[in-house]
């Protein structure tokens, strides 16, 4: 199942499920108080547009160097526990939003990535129990300002700038991560070239891991690392992130 | 005036104004809807739990090496640009909330601070017009296992673990930042002893600053840094903050 948030001719955001042509319209929140689906149906036409599917109440987590080829671009080991980071729920934009890059920054670079969507309050969750506090999956872009990220060397504010964590364009609830193609491609051109079954920490061990160190709300996200390939994207460039069965997330880049 | 958070027997939390003796109880959310103050007063004793004065709905920011004693103590130099960073809103805890001490963890300190926190939604604020988007001001302590925080390198599990943020006892609405001591004592021993006019980066600068980053949001919390001293506390142990104009942040810690 497809989840979307929405808005029709710049109304009210609301939630849906997706199907090929039209959406199907829910009451309610999926994530936080639940949700009755309606007989109200909305095509998906140009009036439709989606939403960030979630914002987080309370964190979007991230996992560093998941990928061991982007350990290795990156110039440095994969490490052997999970290496997590914050990015602030101001930085959430949905697809098609506009990724705003800093006057400050020169050098701003797309990192394709997975993202968990967390359904229920997650403490010290076991791996084998992950499935229990996951709402489903989505496509995130851990967009940094790689310059200050290194002039910094904490990542907070390199990869926490306004619109640099695109989510969308669905949460899908259904999702095989098992084995799942990631691409991202600039101007159509492909850059990032990869697949889930690359990570070196699962999202079961991701999951136990972050509800180990903190309780994980409802509508929290984890984004699980990108793959080899990161690079940067100037004013005017499109970024798309495809992952199988997740769909595409698109995003134009445009100076501040 | 000082706005406190309360609860009256375990009952729902409200907000107040704190005077010597009683509580001016107030209908509303000072930071997020507005508020009225009511007839009604609860008397300060034993029934009366203070709670965190606020839960950021967005991020708990934080400046490090802001005080040139304590960047010395941690080997670095003071950076020029303020080393931002970020906690979630679930490591929040009230005054006499229990600090809890992870497992992995063998190291964990005190670092006493200054919190500024956010009234409005502020975004590229000017220096001179801080004043028009901060709240108030409380004591922050930002908890820090030491040891992990040098393991991962990014200090956003080191300093995030759930318990790690203690805000309170009240916010000073009227507090006068440009001279007032700092001081954090371990079971009554005196361990870190600043004041507010050490900071190399002031308050305007760092709310700039911020803002220049990230839209910062009403309820969000910019801790401003520690002096030196900071050091270990360990399980039974009782960890004290004082702020001259604001009270003292009392917390113990026990192991997880």
């Amino acid at each position: 199942m497809k989840i979307a948030r929405f808005t029709v001719s710049g109304g009210e955001p609301r939630f849906g499920i997706v199907d090929e042509t039209e959406i199907v319209v829910l009451v309610g929140d999926p994530m936080f108080v639940g949700y009755e689906t309606t007989e109200e149906r909305v095509p998906l036409d140009a009036n439709v547009k989606l939403l960030a599917p979630v914002i987080p109440r309370s964190k979007v987590v991230a996992v560093g160097k998941n990928y061991a080829d982007h350990a290795a671009e990156m110039g440095g080991e994969a490490p052997t526990t999970p290496l997590i980071f914050l990015k602030p729920n101001t930085s959430v934009i949905g697809p098609g939003d506009a990724i705003q890059l800093p006057r400050e920054s020169s050098q701003v670079e797309h990192e394709g990535e997975l993202a968990i969507v967390i359904g229920s309050i997650a403490r010290d969750v076991k791996k084998e129990d992950y499935a229990d506090v996951v709402f489903g999956y989505t496509i995130a872009n851990d967009v940094t300002a790689r310059d200050i990220q290194k002039a910094d060397g904490q990542w907070a504010r390199a990869k926490g700038y306004d619109t640099f964590c695109p989510l969308g364009p669905v949460i899908e609830t259904e999702f095989d991560f098992s084995d799942a193609a990631i691409e991202v491609r600039v101007d159509g051109e492909l850059r990032q070239s990869g697949n889930t079954n690359q990570m070196i920490h699962s999202i079961p061990e991701i999951v136990a891991f972050a509800s180990s160190v903190w309780t994980l709300l409802p509508g929290d996200v984890i984004l699980t690392g990108t793959p080899a390939g990161v690079g940067p994207f100037v004013d005017g460039q499109k970024v798309e992130i495809s992952i199988e069965g997740l769909g595409l997330l698109s995003n134009p880049a445009k100076n501040r």
